[in-house]
């Protein structure tokens, strides 16, 4: 299938897997690539050596193009962006913030940069700043998440920009695809999809936890400190919704609550006090597999779906 | 188009209007059933015989089906719920609750019911009660909403039921149909964009606000009654929210300060402490005109993007 989004990343299917923070590493994203996606990598919580250390590692496993996530937010923005630049990556993406600050770098080196926009005027801005495509993200989507859902934000930002549109949030199979494409999009970014891939190396516990998601087991959580976030329901997001309605309870304490929770689930296996990041998609994810057999699945949907 | 759902109701194109509460009355359901699709008639907050005069009024302007709309948690819902079975009424759609009560007397008039369900459980649950449809019906919605995303909600509400599914949430445009024609729905429910009907008997300056949304213009409160509503943000909504944050603020305060609001938007033209309900897809509304037009040019854009 050919849109704008495979001829911009110069890839043979419209999906890109989303970089998720401590999940997404070399041997998920090289899988992904390898697979005819485009594969990305999270700086998230890496040192600048741990970040090269991926980017190698995943050059020695495709020789396809792939991608690095930063989320903006981290300390550890500024040096991954440098990095970025330094080896060359085919594309960043870029979320939670602007990525203004880093766009000549980044622009000198050849890379396309795609950042997630979460609003209409978030979209424009990034446009002038010279982002190649955008990740129009819906309330549906695991982690930090917008309010506006994926199927009314993606044909306004199809309707406000001049750029590619990869739709993001809710998309596990073909019909969310096929569906994200009538509404204006390029192609998709998967998450949640990906965390069952036999590549993707988070506990078996957290796999667990996805494949037995049923429709309602996601929440969201962490408004009152303006970080949204969407996990499955478990303890640690119950007790964090209950103590932000609790005017008692003050911001440092929420961000102590907060602190480290998604390094417990991802590295430690810990489902009861640990963030276990997942969108609503999850109730659509019902085994694990190999990633090259995802994307498949996805495309034979999407292709009985839309014959032309 | 021919779909599960036009057959079902034998109407032309898979468009329903959403009953809104005060707002979908006879002359803006005629207007849609006139048009190809399926009107309906609120039955919130009209007394035995209003609603009686509403449908012999809708029936005195077109002879295509409609329907009535009932509010299960409505002082109204049990003497609609006659009405409807007396006047035998082409179709009943059921919203906030369990028809369970009603079906009988609704079977036995030959209705076909068609609730409206935000969850897996309660699609099957309407479904062995005998449903003829459901309304699958996303966070996206205007008036009272679920946490599911119509996006993430309709492909596992057609996994789970075999019953046409009928999408609402988040559908203004021929894209908007279109994609959720790939997610399994038969059509969709389309609410917001038929306030901006000429038929739609709304004050203008409730108009101008559908009009003038933009995408991060609606918001949701109401969450600590149970009662989780969308509507344009303005004083009445904010307060709202900051209220039901507030532990010193009553339940009984709250319902207080809710009561009558969406009256004062649409009877009084009240923008201020009225409760101005609308969707997120309040952005994709841009003018007023026709229901009729309204109604092809959603069909318009789905030819278009759907060739076969």
């Amino acid at each position: 299938m050919t849109t704008k989004m495979t001829t911009l990343f110069g890839i043979q299917h419209p999906i890109i897997q989303g970089g998720m923070a401590w999940v997404a590493d070399a041997q998920l994203a090289a899988a992904v690539s390898n697979a005819g996606g485009l594969g990305m990598i999270s700086a998230y919580g890496l040192s600048g050596q741990e970040l090269r250390a991926q980017i190698h590692a995943c050059r020695e496993l495709t020789d396809k193009p792939f991608g690095v996530n930063i989320m903006l937010m981290s300390p550890q923005a500024q040096e991954a962006a440098q990095i970025a630049a330094q080896e060359k990556v085919a594309v960043v993406t870029t979320s939670a913030g602007l990525p203004t600050r880093f766009m000549p770098i980044w622009r000198d080196a050849g890379i396309k940069v795609v950042p997630v926009v979460a609003n209409v005027a978030m979209a424009k801005r990034v446009a002038r700043d010279g982002a190649s495509a955008v990740i129009a993200e819906g309330y549906e989507a695991g982690g930090h998440v917008g309010e506006l859902t994926t199927l009314t934000l993606v044909p306004q930002i199809a309707d406000a920009v001049d750029l590619p549109v990869i739709a993001a949030g809710g998309i596990a199979d073909g019909r969310g695809l096929a569906a994200v494409l009538m509404l204006g999009a390029a192609g998709a970014q998967v998450g949640t999809r990906f965390l069952a891939a036999d590549e993707c190396g988070i506990p078996q516990c957290f796999k667990d936890e996805v494949l037995r998601a049923r429709d309602t087991d996601t929440m969201v959580a962490g408004k009152r400190r303006g970080i949204q976030v969407r996990a499955l329901k478990n303890s640690y997001m119950q007790e964090l919704a209950e103590q932000e309605m609790n005017p008692h309870v003050s911001n440092a304490e929420l961000e102590q609550h907060g602190s480290g929770a998604l390094w417990r689930a991802v590295k430690e296996g810990d489902m009861v006090t640990g963030c276990i990041m997942a969108g609503q998609a999850a109730a659509l994810v019902k085994e694990t597999m190999p990633a090259a057999q995802i994307i498949a699945q996805i495309m034979q949907g999407v292709k009985a779906l839309m014959p032309a």
